[in-house]
């Protein structure tokens, strides 16, 4: 199995992250999660990790807008002389409350316009890291056109938290959605989210679309980031109503009540009928993950991996969130193995 | 001339606001501010101090959501113990994006849905005082119904960033809205908001109101607070298109440029020719105020007064910002004797 992988992500480092209330504390998404994961598939037999092709910004444009793009790329530059923490550009205190509102001006206030949450912070690499992330998902959406069962997108930052122009919860290009509105040129995606977080940027870029079938599994927002998306009334909108599936799940949802869950979304991806697969593998949802309230073992991540690989679609497998970085590089392993 | 004042607002006394970047900063809407305008007034022979009277919830909540009241009321004693500043309620650090977004579950992250900034904690008596400034608001709208030339209302905290269910930027509760909303029983009302910050607030709770029109003079939001509201092509909406107005203003706007664009404002009014006038009365338009960069003078703010009262319509003046504590409480008079 093809592994894309690009070591632009280390340049992405931010220090601090800012979380609520004004306190300042350690950045989670660390290039030490990339790299553990990498040295773990480089002495994998079936693992051919690769770099990116070029796919330049074109199929990146055609998911986030030119606006937001311009943010990313130019807002460690302009706002870091403004923020509190070096290296990091400036988080702003004032959000938009409606994306009707306006963007215009220069002031720092205004990058509130892309985050729906202070866990983004922009250092000088972040725009780099996440292109080439992009481009890694680009990468294995070709392989498996090209006819591979499955490829690997080993991307860092994450993206599936990341809307049109919009960034959160560590995600600033949305990867998996990239890779599948490249995919959609040559027939229905679906895109299956099993990150412990709801993939509410990838439910908003596509909530509107019957040819990309979103559906997404975790912990219920009611208690954890997204909190405002991933309830189980948001099922799309205009044509494609009927097309998004969001299944909040319990604390302390352990193996077997994730298994059937993720039966019935396979069943609802059988049924849809994809060209292609794009799985959105956080394994945050690991039990021993900081971040997750889940009681997963790795025994159930092998059967995880196996139930989507039964699902017998050409599927790329698109790194998002995994915090425990002891155990990140072999849940990986244990979900990617299914497909090789 | 009667001045509305409760000394409920001495409990809103939070120690810090969470600005960008996860810097606290003590916070700059402070109780002298209060102390300071009545002590003046005190001493003026025109000014007569008395305590509100009580109308209750009602009034209030033809304004803003029952769930907005609801968080107000409880989010000290449920998420003080989350904050990392005692005795101020915890500061979400994920914010809506989409008012069409879910509220639900209990997690403190979802206050985020009540705030559009950071610039709003919560302390133990927030919830007491704001509701004491909205009966300081309403007594002076009954004043003025009842046949007064003027009132003044001595709110604090201020409003006229308050939307229905969204606080901001030092403001908890519309007090202005809340008492044109009650004057708007006895015909068609209008707004003026002279503070330095676009009155988004108030701008967004009559958006779609014929009887009631906002009339908003601002620094330009392209360089201030409140960034994404407060622009010329914001005009109103549905049966209130045409109902609002914005002046955005650049830096170093002096007395003449002021008084030009009040004009310009005031001949709308006068054409709109309401039963009632509404004056947000922000005195951070001063040009030592900290966080002005106009180059209004105190001659400036006399000529603002006579200015508006000209218009020769019973007028509530409901305070907002102004954050010079020196040199508040004679620029407050030097409003109000126009009105004497």
């Amino acid at each position: 199995m093809k592994v894309f992988y690009s070591d632009a992500h280390l340049a992405h480092q931010p220090r601090y992250y800012f979380p609520e209330g004004g306190q300042t504390e350690p950045f989670l998404e660390t290039p030490e999660r990339a790299e553990c994961v990498v040295s773990v598939l480089h002495k994998a037999d079936w693992a051919e990790v690769v770099p990116p092709e070029e796919f330049g910004l074109e199929p990146i444009l055609s998911v986030h807008s030119a606006p937001y793009l311009d943010y990313l790329r130019t807002a460690y530059a302009e706002w870091q002389s403004c923020s509190p923490i070096e290296g990091q550009a400036f988080i702003p205190g004032s959000y938009t409350i409606d994306r009707q509102m306006v963007l215009t001006g220069n002031v720092p206030e205004q990058t509130g316009f892309f985050l729906m949450s202070v866990h983004v912070p922009v250092t000088a690499g972040t725009y780099t890291a996440a292109l080439a992330a992009a481009q890694c998902a680009l990468s294995g959406a070709q392989a498996v056109a090209q006819g591979q069962r499955a490829a690997f997108a080993l991307c860092r930052p994450p993206g599936h938290h990341a809307g049109r122009e919009i960034c959160g919860g560590f995600c600033f290009l949305n990867n998996a959605a990239i890779a599948a509105q490249w995919l959609s040129g040559q027939g229905k995606v679906a895109i299956l989210d099993i990150d412990y977080h709801a993939g509410n940027g990838t439910q908003d870029i596509f909530y509107e679309r019957p040819d990309v079938l979103t559906v997404s599994l975790h912990a219920n927002p009611d208690r954890e980031y997204p909190n405002y998306a991933g309830y189980t009334h948001e099922t799309g909108a205009g044509p494609g109503a009927g097309y998004h599936r969001n299944y909040p799940l319990p604390v302390g949802t352990d193996d077997s009540l994730y298994l059937h869950t993720l039966n019935e979304a396979l069943d609802l991806i059988a049924n849809f009928d994809p060209a292609h697969l794009v799985l959105s593998a956080g394994m945050d949802i690991y039990k021993d993950d900081p971040l997750s309230d889940f009681a997963i073992t790795h025994p159930g991540i092998v059967e995880i991996g196996r139930s989507i690989a039964s699902l017998n679609l050409q599927t790329l497998v698109v790194m998002e969130g995994g915090y425990n970085v002891e155990a990140l590089g072999k849940n990986v392993v244990a979900l990617l193995v299914a497909f090789v």
